[in-house]
């Protein structure tokens, strides 16, 4: 099936069923949809939490605006971002960058000067807020790429980020929580959305063509 | 080719073949992924304007980092977001959504209520920062979709939005741009980042699982 179809078939599911479980095998190419994403400058600023045990699933549970989809999901996928931009993490990411092409460290150095002359001059606030937007163009994909693997999720916001943060200690690793993604498979008679005709803006009233 | 091998075959294209065009039936598609895309609470608080008339693309040229990009590139993409979110536009999607139901208008009306609670609540810059949020994941869909097709593309940010705003009259529309996206052929010889070994984190830095 082509992508069009794939997000014709996908929605935001609105209930799980517990007893069905994701392989490792499709929650790998999840994840790694999401590894593939392009993000500003290449820098990758978030990572991919996979929480499969119950017993943390739990914990999370009291921060979901959707607290038994979060429980019966068989995977919660946690977008981590960054707090910030900082000079080490640039470099880190641009020597990872050349080393794996063969080029010497440095070769992209008048432009992450550049980029450093940006972001290290800003606020946390604004860094963050550059940083998090990343995270949802590599929601997209993960979301893309359970649809083509006819795996059932939900994107979620609204969440308390604070205790999700609390929970799995992000505060620690420099990352606060930007998106959550269940994955799992619909418990099809409690999922009121699953009958529900697919809406959106008509082409006309989505784009504005300069011919 | 699945999507992974989609995401592995595109790259930010660095140069453009100015006398290669695509076709509108591929425009459409792109267009079609984007429109596609899942918004916070279904809102869809964007619009994509697709500008493939060389004179206009001659105006915007002034505010791109990459000018010879846009100039050359077969059609641009503009992420247009609403400036803010009002109760108006909240009720406009939501009639549409129940009416393309066949459901009574007002069916989710304790939902928008709540949204309308919090989102009315907020500041401009609030409501701003969260739209454009919805955007990047219609983006990522874009850039897939584009690959699928084995068109190239480009994802922009850090453009002069004020310029880009003021030529396609955007405040007119209460919207304000967020992202480019370039669309078309590359320009191989120039395109200096063809050849380059394409890096990601490797999946144990990106990925924390928890089992």
């Amino acid at each position: 099936m082509s992508l069009i179809e794939n997000l014709q078939w996908r929605h935001a599911v609105k209930a799980y069923n517990p007893t069905k479980k994701v392989s490792q095998e499709n929650i790998d190419k999840i994840v790694e949809a999401a590894r593939l994403a392009p993000t500003s400058s290449g820098l990758q600023p978030f990572k991919l939490l996979v929480v499969e045990n119950q017993e943390l699933k739990e914990k999370l549970v009291k921060g979901a605006l959707n607290p038994e989809c979060m429980r019966d999901a068989s995977h919660v996928l946690i977008f981590a971002a960054w707090d910030r931009y900082t000079e080490e993490r640039i470099d880190y990411i641009y020597d990872m960058t050349t080393d794996e092409r063969g080029l010497p460290r440095g070769r992209f150095g008048s432009y992450t000067d550049q980029i450093k002359g940006i972001y290290l001059n800003e606020t946390v606030e604004e860094n963050h807020a550059h940083i998090a937007r990343q995270a949802y163009i590599a929601l997209g994909l993960a979301l893309a790429q359970a649809a083509e693997l006819k795996i059932d999720s939900t994107p979620v916001e609204g969440f308390d980020n604070a205790h999700i943060d609390e929970v799995l200690n992000l505060k620690e690793h420099n990352l606060k929580s930007v998106l959550i993604m269940y994955v799992g498979y619909a418990d099809d008679e409690n999922d009121w959305l699953k009958n529900m005709k697919k809406v959106r803006l008509p082409k006309e009233e989505f784009v504005i063509e300069y011919k």
